[in-house]
């Protein structure tokens, strides 16, 4: 059984209201050394040890559902193997 | 200027009604392999260096405005230190 952990980011071309919104509301909470702050989203699946590489799941799973491609790219690490 | 990335997932206690959904999608996508899926956030927060340690003010916005303790636990890493 493997755990990888599949983050997703907007592409650096892709306005990130969110980020703007949050560092708004921190420099409001007087926290001025923060210069700046980007939101991502990231999932941890489990996958059973079976005839496909971890990779090629990770690969068809985040083209098929997980990733927007037009505004988000994604990058993953394995966490656990056991 | 340091760079930390700030994880906020669900305590272990919290049902994850979003990740039983993509988990239910994966396995209509053919991915039998997937065993099961847990969402999470994070922000990329940079901040300029001044004389509070980093980790107190990654401390301060997690607890003022970042994560809901009721639900929500956190951890840190620190990305990049420039």
């Amino acid at each position: 059984m493997t755990t990888v952990r599949i983050y997703v980011t907007y592409k650096q071309s892709v306005f990130d209201p969110q980020g703007e919104a949050i560092t708004n509301s921190i420099h409001s909470l007087g926290h001025d050394e923060v210069k700046g702050v980007k939101v991502g989203k990231f999932f941890d699946v489990t996958i059973e040890d079976n005839d496909k590489p971890v990779a090629e799941t990770v690969k068809e799973i985040s083209e098929e559902l997980l990733v927007n491609f037009n505004m988000e790219t994604y990058s993953y690490k394995i966490l656990e193997e056991k």
